[in-house]
């Protein structure tokens, strides 16, 4: 999807933010700022909203001297999701409609997104276990059970340090042999990268590789070739959150988006209210 | 007050918010926020955020050809304020503490402010009063009593259309003959001009003038010298909302401000929790 005029003030902002992660130099804030306004003033509106957001992650990384403003706050919601993993591993055993319960964990946990929002929200299990199982499930998840069901390349897109921990409950209920992983390829807001998951324990479980770009979404022209020989592959595309679906919205491929709704845009784009949870099939 | 980094996402909203208010063109919101962000990377922030809300709004006039684009809604708010305008009035009549209620009024309507917030809610009076008389009123309302019943000269200072026919409660409950009322120069936001003052009423009530300037806020060297004379006479200045606080929080004059706080850097500043409404003293 095309970048919209709403995106601009949430660029500002996170650029703010993780300005201030990476250095307490208020001077290097407004260097940062200066910079990602004056980007901003040209930017091309036909990109996604992560080509921008890789411009500005990149200005804040020059400016600070910091590789990975994000690094302890990326440790802090590994270190909250593994204490929450038990009992929603629980909860999913338990389940009725245990495919649908671990789907749902999954694509709450989206909500653990620092380009999207300013502050997360950490509730302990038996409150999140209750959130993801109450709010509306929006789009095609009957339909991405069958897919998932009789796929033979599963290519999982993971998105932020933390959520992929819930990810391992729904890559549980899937063909595991069947199933390759991805995380940006260095890093970028909170995105996971290959330190993550093995903190979060998906190394043990499937394969996994980095996208080889340090974008927050999937620019498939800065890929590297071997994670785009596996997506062209894959005849299954799981995608998690909002910085996937922005670059791989519009992509001729059979897709299953995961994510929570955390802004207007996003929500305008797939028809849904703004908070919800999605699985938005496409191709 | 200075301007704070956290302004500029604000601005960045503010200025599409108000594009949008101006013209359905949007190739006329981008070049708008191109200029903005221009701007923006240019600023000093050694003066006040209206100095920038002036710049900006002055943009958006320049490019969009419209003098007022917040026209038709600040008629909307005035019309709607005039609708819970008697039940406000009974309300303060029929209480022990009528001064405070009034305050308590004129200070709520501060919310009607579309610099600091891109949508306003609109309850009908039973909810307002209900909101009005419950919220904490953070700082010096006793003061504030004591100094306005014997002040000489009293200088009101308005800021929003809607909010104005709220403030006429709490005029009256000063003596009549001894307030002047101030409007801005010239539309900019939904700030109140003297069109909205004689819709509200106010021009029936005391006698009102205007500051002189477009800006959002009283900045003094940009003022008329008629202006200027009335808030040097003046022993009792009045400022309503965060645009006026900002302008005057370190001009040294007996001011009391009464706003209602709708966002983080002014929370800070004056030391209270966001959504607070306040009576601070000054000078």
């Amino acid at each position: 999807m095309k970048t919209n005029l709403d995106c601009l003030p949430c660029f500002v902002r996170q650029a703010l933010d993780a300005a201030r992660m990476a250095t307490a130099d208020e001077k290097i804030h407004w260097r940062v700022l200066q910079g990602v306004l004056s980007a901003a003033a040209e930017m091309n509106f036909d990109q996604s909203p992560p080509v921008m957001g890789q411009r500005i992650h990149r200005i804040i990384k020059s400016l600070s001297g910091s590789d990975d403003p994000y690094k302890e706050l990326k440790t802090h919601f590994t270190e909250y999701a593994l204490r929450l993993y038990p009992d929603c591993k629980k909860a999913v055993g338990q389940s009725n409609a245990p495919f649908e319960t671990a789907l749902r964990f999954a694509a709450a946990a989206n909500a653990i997104d620092f380009g999207a929002v300013a502050e997360v929200e950490q509730p302990d299990s038996p409150v999140f276990i209750e959130q993801a199982m109450s709010e509306t499930l929006f789009g095609h998840a009957e339909a991405f059970q069958q897919v998932a069901g009789s796929a033979k390349k599963i290519l999982y897109l993971g998105d932020n340090a933390g959520e992929i921990v819930f990810d391992r409950l729904l890559i549980e209920q899937l063909p595991l042999e069947r199933v390759v992983f991805v995380v940006r390829g260095a890093p970028v807001i909170n995105d996971a990268t290959l330190a993550d998951a093995v903190a979060a324990g998906i190394t043990n479980l499937v394969t996994v590789m980095d996208s080889g770009s340090d974008a927050p979404g999937i620019v498939l022209s800065e890929c590297s070739d071997r994670f785009r020989r596996c997506f062209d592959a894959a005849d299954l595309v799981i995608s998690k959150g909002q910085g996937n679906y922005e670059t791989l919205s519009d992509v001729d491929k059979k897709i299953f988006f995961i994510l929570k709704v955390k802004c207007r845009v996003i929500a305008r784009h797939i028809g849904c209210a703004p908070g919800s949870l999605v699985v938005k099939e496409t191709g």
